[in-house]
């Protein structure tokens, strides 16, 4: 192997030396291409092509520790801190995670994962077997056995999930097969009751089977194309845009954003996609920066569907573990999916061959402004004076689109100079719909799981749980968790007029288990606060979450998709701190078996006052289609607020001033 | 009185003659001024200023019955149906319920209310009372003895509540006194601890007391006027807008609207402020307009405070039926309360001596363009081809502001072309701060009642509930509630991989007690649907409620305030059509006792299905103040929407093209 490696060494060499050195690389600037590039070398040079099996599953930054980080941020003049890479690598059809050291340019750890549970899937890999079903006899036989041309079906891949088999499984997946031919929304037309399974490994089919046939649903209505449509057209309204004239009020230098009071550090990550980091807060009271968020991301999104039939059964996906919802990130499309005035950032990731693929306008940053009133009063009380003061909101909004297959989840970061942080999800695209043989609401007597949206088109009852990982530091690590309950209080005092009024009763949570809520149940406000530094006037400082869903799964504790999504079995807990607990359904969800969850990590009942904590939320919906989803979805958004509650002496936005006027420069007839 | 009708004959003769004939007015219409005059000018007729004692409490439109409406829609070129108002009148001491026809020009109805409760208080009254205390010795004896200026005092009016008494009160309400003297803030420096109680119809003052000292808290840092402000300020944002070069997409004709599929009429009531009537949307694919909501506005506003001490107990405002939630709406500030975009719209009202009085600027009506997504796609299973597709949104707001004493509450009715309608309330403004002894939490250890915001200032806890009368007529009038449960269901063949699924059990509601839900209990879409109507696959065509809060009131069902506000003890409610049933906290909520309300028509039980129905809906806020919301709150949101669900065939927006690009006219440097 000799030679080949120093051939390796030469190019590297080479390489290496044409890119500027990054002296300024924030510790937590995502892999750049010349990183991953380097890691793939450092990791072929122990494990050359030529004698092993290698794909890389995940490559991403290895962060340096919190505290390293922390005290870098509080003296970034300092020397580079060394960047490292966690890679998960399928060597030799066994797991490994691995970290390299770019800076030492070697592996520093190496270790062969023998648990349960496979690594994200890698595109190339999915591809490959999606194209297997058009090699393999059987398959091709049920196509024309069906009247279909082979030429108009399109394949996908599905994680197999996992349901109770002892035995362990290899790397699988189940390939389902679409219909085009005349339509170019394949979700609409699935070629039913066909199984393939697929041996990632191998790359071959082992399983197939031909059940029944059903109705291909007709690809009438349901090409969702703007060029495909036919009159009548819906209204056209006139042109409407955002306009900034004198430029963004923002600035972005590498991955740092400074906005208005807010500064952060946006990072990309194939399985997280965004990642906020250190959000801190400018208070204009005291002049400095102050800690919200050290990190906050997507951890998992589970989204099992509620079809008990032999094709659907399984699919109770984990988006982030298993497709990666970074990996998933589809290109925005300037001035329709992000305003006029949006700046687009690309991200990276590292193909399974480990070599840097560009992903061009994965994020998209930019200023909203959509009328809002940030406060506003008008005192109408004083003789002769009436008094109006207002003023408009205009917030700043990282977005970034995932397209799993059929869904597209639109993320919102969106921060607001009052010092929240608005998390939005907005669900578009298709639905998984199967096929039926069903035309008519009246022909159905059994279960069909699902709510019939057009002819032989059955949309399958769903959910999803998005769970947001929140690693808050309120003015500091140090931080508790506070359950604010309004309780109903009978007034026993005859002589008072009132019979009850509401109190609060505030409950400092001590272990893991005390944080575990189920929202809908009671009357709360849920805070973090940091219980060593308070106002003047003595109330502890703290951001409150604001829940904006209080869906809660509906899958009995012991079934087994349940007992792998068991972290939404709550919509709110409460974790210590700790680098490694980062993946709410565990670091590998593909066949996972919940042995290494949030719901597992918490039975340890681990002190969480006054402790560097993690608070993680879950945004649910339970989704019924209905025939306004087809043949594609208005977006239906939810989310949740980080809502400063005494971590300000006063209104943080009581001194800002009203966005400039805006000067039209050079236009003779606008306005 | 002969010759002074007949001037006045003359007088009306004349002022009519010259009034241009409202041959198109639409039945919906609010009172034009000369129709309030006209009112005026009828009921004097009957009851003269020189033999009678009368104040004109409430003055509105008495709406014809809906069938006639209906039919006069589906052919508006019939004659104009007559014009009538309902006004409520105190003569005498009494109330009055007087109907006036103004094509007629006569009374056709004149009835004692001799029930519980009294009209909504005029304006001139409330100033009357404030102005009271200024000429009574011992309010400025006690002013004196604080070492407080005179002319620094401002004084505001406020209801007085039930607390069971058997005997009927009088009118009166209690005032409460404010200190200005370097702030305009008054409502952050309260004079603690005085009570006054002023008897409305004989205009004096019945009760004071002042119970003890307590230091007004500081003006410093109260005033929220830009130009009070000192450095340091906030960072200052460059100018932003939205533009619309070529204009609005929306047509307004008299108070009928326009906007992309959207047709629908706004008017103002003094008491509900907006009222959205017969709105429709246009399907593109049935080429029709179609019926979706025949009346929306806020029916009562319900704000109990938590604090049981003598001056402050009774605060538990109804703030639409005592304040009028219209008669309080504050003109909206262009570029500021609404964007550049904005039209606005004036209303009138009638003065407490009949005579029309203008508002201007009290409703502005603006397409938003927030940078959001409508719906979207990129597909990239078909090999090789890469398909993306976006609309973005843009959807039609109207908003009103409506600043009842302290609190500011911006209302939005929101149309989207995907045909849900979007309900937001959001609280700003000023809270009600009680004066208080103490300067640090620490030295608390009694119940205070509220959160220390600053020194000597408590902010008391309290609720806001915003109850929406939502007369919804789904593609026609006679519709169904549907809750459509998700239920857990176990799966008990064993050959089967998985233990549980959910499944859609859907119930209608026979009467209105199948009817009243508790959010927060269970897992369930809440539909309005007509049975009489599907689409060809047969599915029910709905529209459902997408509840933004699942808020429950915290006081005791026997406590005399949540015995006037049973209405919120659900969060949901339908009842049979009934053109009486308005006010979900009865006609007269000033004073009342809860007898006439929504929690007591539902009583009856009714049939609701398949009947001309409305659906009520309570956003609750718990409003434990925090720091940030002292001297002026950042808007705290919520609210709801109606979604359409399978009202449609398809996606209803498919066909919908993005809006027009935006040509810059005779800009050169622009872009």
């Amino acid at each position: 192997m000799f030679p080949f490696s120093k051939t390796l060494f030469f190019l590297l060499f080479y390489t290496l030396s044409i890119m500027p050195p990054h002296l300024c690389q924030h510790p937590l600037d995502p892999l750049t291409p010349e990183e991953i590039t380097l890691v793939q070398t450092i990791v072929h040079s122990s494990y050359p092509n030529s004698t092993h099996i290698l794909t890389f599953q995940y490559v991403g930054l290895e962060e340096p520790p919190k505290p390293t980080v922390l005290s870098w941020i509080r003296n970034p003049s300092r020397k580079n801190l060394h960047r490292q890479s966690f890679v998960i690598a399928r060597i030799d059809q066994t797991t490994h995670e691995i970290i390299v050291d770019l800076s030492l340019r070697r592996i520093i750890s190496d270790q062969v994962y023998n648990g349960y549970g496979y690594p994200l899937f890698t595109f190339e890999e999915q591809i490959a077997a999606n194209q297997l079903p058009f090699q393999y006899a059987p398959f091709l036989e049920s196509i024309n056995k069906r009247g279909l041309k082979i030429e108009e079906v399109v394949c996908g891949s599905f994680s197999v999930g996992w349901f109770g088999e002892k035995k362990r499984s290899k790397r699988i997946v189940k390939v389902m097969c679409y219909y085009l031919d005349g339509t170019i929304n394949l979700y609409m037309r699935p070629i039913e009751a066909i199984s393939l399974t697929v041996d990632l490994e191998d790359m071959k089919i082992i399983g197939f089977k031909d059940r029944l046939t059903v109705p291909v649903p007709k690809a009438d209505g349901t090409d969702f194309r703007g060029s495909m449509q036919t009159p009548p057209f819906g209204p056209l309204l006139k042109g409407i845009t955002v306009a900034q004239p004198h430029g963004p009020s923002f600035s972005i230098d590498g991955h740092k954003i400074r906005w208005a009071n807010w500064d952060f550090h946006l990072s990309f990550d194939a399985r997280a996609g965004p990642v906020i980091s250190l959000a801190s807060i400018f208070d204009v009271e005291k002049q400095k920066f102050r800690q919200v968020l050290y990190k906050g991301f997507v951890s998992e999104l589970f989204v099992p569907y509620m079809d008990l039939t032999e094709e659907w059964y399984y699919r109770t996906f984990f988006d982030a573990g298993e497709y990666g919802y970074g990996l998933s990130a589809v290109p925005l499309e300037p001035l329709r999916d992000c305003p006029e005035n949006a700046y687009f950032m690309d991200a990276y990731f590292a193909s399974q061959n480990g070599m840097p693929v560009q992903m061009p306008n994965i994020f998209c940053i930019f200023e909203r402004f959509s009328g809002d009133i940030m406060w506003r009063h008008t005192e109408t009380l004083i003789p002769g004076n009436v008094v109006r003061e207002v003023r408009p909101e205009v917030s700043l909004v990282v977005r970034m689109v995932s397209t799993v297959g059929n869904y597209d989840y639109i993320n919102d970061w969106e921060f607001k100079q009052s010092g929240s942080i608005k998390v939005t999800v907005g669900l578009t695209g298709l639905l998984e719909v199967r096929g039926s043989i069903y035309t008519h609401k009246d022909q159905i007597e059994e279960e069909v799981f699902g709510t019939l949206l057009a002819e032989n088109t059955m949309g399958a009852h769903h959910d999803h749980f998005l769970t947001y990982y929140l690693d808050v530091d309120v003015d500091g690590d140090a931080n508790s968790f506070v359950k604010s309950r309004m309780q109903m209080t009978p007034v026993t005092d005859d002589k008072l007029p009132r019979k009850s009024y509401w109190r609060v009763v505030s409950e400092t949570a001590k272990t893991e288990s005390d944080a575990r809520i189920k929202l809908g149940l009671e009357q709360a406000d849920l805070l973090v606060v940091n219980p060593n530094k308070r106002t003047h006037i003595g109330n502890f400082i703290g951001y409150r979450l604001i829940p904006g869903s209080t869906t809660s799964p509906l899958l009995s504790h012991n079934d087994y998709p349940q007992i792998r999504g068991a972290f939404t079995n709550y919509n709110v807990w409460v974790t210590p701190y700790n680098k490694s607990e980062k993946w709410a359904g565990g670091l590998y969800a593909d066949q996972s078996r919940g042995d290494n969850t949030l719901a597992t990590w918490g039975l340890r009942n681990r002190i969480i006052e006054n402790r560097d904590i993690v608070l993680w939320y879950t945004v649910g919906f339970h989704h019924v289609p209905c025939q306004e989803d087809f043949p594609v979805m208005p977006t239906l958004s939810s989310g949740f607020e980080l809502r400063p509650t005494n971590f300000f002496e006063r209104n943080p936005v009581l001194k800002f001033r009203p966005p400039q006027s805006v000067q039209w420069p050079n236009c003779s007839a606008y306005r």
